[in-house]
């Protein structure tokens, strides 16, 4: 038995141990499924009243008692009538009942208390005591929004004592640097009713987003990129066509014009597509690379919205490349180059590269499939990169890779991802001329490497722990002045730093240095430069950076040269 | 009498004469209107089949014939009941002869035709030999596009020969420059029927774009603008709390999430004013300038969509500034000055500004009409722009500032406009702190410059006849070789034009150079450099401007020292 075996054996005896307790507390909550997860556990309910934050730590005491008589927990094949009778009370059981294949199900029992179960469990409630309850949140039955809300709890339960306190640590401090909490303390934006899910930038923030936008656009212009802009809104006929339709409506929204029904887009391919399609394409435009930085609606379930982590609309820095296959290796060995970069400047040295291969239903001949494949891992071994392989496990039209990083915390997030395309060049008939004039088929290929800049964002604002760098962070520079006599010295300061580009701004308050300071402090701003009368003497300055560390008598010489590094 | 009248009579009188020759025409088209408009006039009728453009021609000589018939033109007032029976097979008529207040309406006469009309006439139909039939298009009864589908011909008419030959000069011009048949030729955007009116900008014209938007960024942050971003669709209820609902919804595409409708924004305001209630404001933040660039959605009828001129979506460069009602002035004398700055950039030095007063039935109170017109006024004349007073057109909100310019073939294009706000914040509550520490009520301000980013690039487009100035050009420079001998010395050139962020480009094509300038001149290049070997000897350039004017001997200095100040 594998390890990760073994935990989700734990968690899943935890939901066990959950729904035993709530099954004492509230004897008529209906149960329906607790499975582990990544991250822990949860089970969902249909409460008669419905749960609230503060019954967690009775419910809890309750598991941890029931946990102490260490109970028994055995597992065993019973007749599917016998299940019937058991759960003739339960309408959720009893459909899972029906849609399990074969004449019996599995039944775990501890104590009084049995659930409907698959198996997988540890020996006894005595090893589930290291767990914690962590929230109450609204859910459906089956996930389906059109189906019977019900009320979820969650947890997470590990081996040992010591785990849970490091998962505990680890919370705490996720939680302190949360990127909602630090988006508000540092203005950066917001979420409001009128739009739930959609974020709101504040100046500040809308600073950091372009800062990341103009700093891959610098990348993607020297990598010979061309950036298009295509409309929110296509009709439902291209979504049909794209496949985006079928696969993916339930996420789309949709509006109506002159009796049509048009999407608003989820994602950027289809309007590529058609700019690519505008006009005849020559071998001598390949390898077209178009770039857009497309802002996107998806739908979401409003209890799984969090911050720019999941919103309900965010920008995909897109690249859709159109090449003859030959170009293809070329072409990866380029994305994921610039792929590193991207992340490496962004402090990100842990990344895990997945190549995702042929799957059992995939379109196109062997011979493409292989030799995109093979692109794919030359690409990634000429950049000196080392990749697991996902067998089968790629889309029906082509091979991709993905990246993962690792951020401060130990989290990992999926970015980036390289997907080669096959089905929409056919699907939209994309051609081009070959030298010889006949036209031939261009391989499409998708790239992400922010993957969304919001959610980027917010993955940086948590990893840097809200100290944005330098070069990204909505104010560099801090001018703080100790007396106002300072003050004519400050705006020689500001001037020079402001010609030369830089985000600065000057405290004009009359706080005491120490109040200046703090303020900055909160909005995380990387440099201050703090002048006071001995500094107005000598025409020093003193630096302090966000961590408190100083620097005395600098010279504006040496200031502006630090900056400039600091900017690259 | 006019001269305005004039014209509109004789153009309402050409639109009887064209009905007159449908009728003789076409005996079963049923007639509905014919009224004269700025530019000529129309007829909107039902016939028994389409017109087409190739009908044009038998219409316009059957109108011919029947001016030469010199048929002298009377008007008379009839009973309702007489008009009843004479127009008993014409839906239409009877609808407005219901519509017409009084007891008798008035009917024109010319030989056998006649038609229902309020009169305005010429003497007699051999007036209107000076006419033009333009097109034919789709309609509807009334404007309503859930109403009868209608067929509307066009066209135009003058006093004198002259006047027409003017006109159809003009025309032609127009259409030679017309930004449609230009951003194909130049590859700047599309139109694809997945999206009708919505713009593909590509490669080219996305660069156009972001120019126009980074040249007013950089104005707008140098005036302490903060650049904010809101989402692109809001709940109803938002879109009712701002009015928008009630006066525009006609207007604005809707969608269903979790079974709320939401608006697709048409206006950037309502996004700007959650913005600054997201948390207490104090004077001292005042006056708060926030700027979007903002794509707002708006529904047109597809029989309107006129390119980039009327599309159904597009950027507004939108601002909004809360300040106290005593600093309003000083901001309406930034707003005109940075207005002035931008149309005198792009060459429109006749610019026509007028200030609409309070209507009747305005909100707020007299003195703070007087003083927000007041410090419009004041604001205009500190810049020295004289301007006209249009009493009484103000929106009920406040007055306004309105910027008409002139462009290159005559035709005048509202584009800025600055707008005094009092309503939206007394109905969001917005408030201030003051310094006393109670809570006062800002003004809002409502500016755009360009209006819409992607109207203004057309009408650049069109004022400049192609030639977009250097500094907003998707490409300023191309290199082109004579041989293949002077392509290290054009790789030079081109990496040196490139370091310094010129949008450089080379010819790498094998055509003679009357080729490669011919294409150069197509995408309307300002700059082509021309290398042949005297060149590469020298060490110079030869500079061909678009125009076909050159400069010979020209170093690199020269040049560089050139397009610095162009850049400008």
């Amino acid at each position: 038995m594998k390890p990760e075996q073994d935990i989700n054996n734990l968690r899943h005896s935890a939901a066990h141990l959950l729904a035993h307790a709530v099954s004492e507390l509230y004897p008529d909550t209906k149960l329906t499924i607790g499975p582990s997860t990544p991250e822990g556990f949860f089970y969902d309910f249909l409460p008669t009243t419905n749960f609230k934050e503060q019954d967690l730590p009775a419910i809890a005491e309750r598991m941890q008692e029931i946990a102490e008589r260490k109970l028994p927990l055995t597992h065993e094949q019973v007749p599917k009538a016998h299940a019937r009778e058991l759960y003739k009370d339960n309408p959720f059981k009893l459909e899972l009942i029906d849609q399990i294949e074969g004449d019996t199900v599995g039944i775990a029992r501890q104590g009084e208390f049995h659930d409907l179960c698959r198996g997988g469990h540890v020996e006894h409630t005595g090893l589930l005591k290291n767990f914690k309850l962590l929230n109450v949140s609204g859910s459906y039955w089956r996930g389906n929004r059109d189906g019977q809300p019900l009320q979820r709890i969650s947890g997470t339960a590990f081996f040992t004592p010591k785990e849970l306190r490091m998962y505990e640590k680890r919370r705490q401090e996720a939680l302190k640097y949360d990127h909602r909490k630090l988006g508000k303390e540092q203005d950066l934006f917001s979420f409001h009713e009128e739009g739930p899910g959609f974020p709101f930038f504040h100046p500040r923030g809308k600073i950091v987003y372009d800062q990341l936008v103009g700093y891959l656009q610098s990348l993607l212009r020297a990598a010979d990129y061309q950036e298009i802009a295509t409309p929110m809104m296509l009709s439902d006929e291209l979504w049909k066509r794209s496949g985006h339709y079928d696969h993916y409506r339930d996420n789309m929204y949709f509006s109506e014009i002159d009796d049509r029904s048009f999407a608003i887009k989820p994602m950027n391919c289809p309007g590529a597509i058609l700019v690519y399609k505008e006009r005849p394409r020559s071998y001598r435009e390949l390898p077209l690379k178009l770039a857009e930085f497309g802002l996107a609606h998806r739908y979401e379930l409003s209890g799984v919205l969090h911050g720019l982590f999941r919103a309900r609309a965010f920008t995909i820095d897109d690249g859709h490349v159109f090449c003859t296959p030959d170009q293809l290796e070329e072409q990866i060995k380029q994305m994921v180059a610039i792929t590193y970069t991207v992340l490496k400047k962004f402090g990100f040295e842990d990344i895990t590269v997945g190549i995702s291969t042929k799957p059992e239903d995939a379109m196109g001949d062997d011979a493409l499939w292989d030799k995109a494949t093979d692109a794919l891992k030359h690409g990634l071994e000429s950049a000196g990169v080392s990749f697991e392989i996902y067998e089968g496990e790629g889309a029906f039209y082509g091979p991709k890779i993905e990246f993962r990083i690792k951020d401060s915390m130990g989290r990992e997030w999926q970015c980036g991802t390289i997907q080669v395309d096959f089905f929409q060049p056919q699907n939209f008939d994309l051609t081009y001329v070959t030298p010889e004039g006949t036209r031939a088929r261009p391989v499409m290929v998708h790239r992400a490497i922010y993957g969304s800049i919001e959610r980027f964002m917010a993955i940086l604002l948590e990893h840097y722990k809200g100290r944005l760098p330098f070069f990204i962070a909505p104010v560099q520079i801090k001018i703080l002045t100790i007396t106002d006599e300072q003050k004519p010295y400050a705006q020689e300061l500001l001037a020079t730093f402001k010609e030369r580009g830089y985000r600065v701004a000057m405290d004009e308050s009359s706080d005491p240095i120490s109040g200046k300071i703090k303020a900055a402090q909160l909005q995380q701003v990387p440099w201050m430069l703090v002048l006071g009368a001995k500094e107005l003497e000598n025409k020093t300055i003193t630096l302090r950076h966000r961590d408190g560390k100083q620097e005395f008598g600098l010279t504006l010489d040496d200031l502006l040269k630090k900056a400039e590094i600091a900017q690259k």
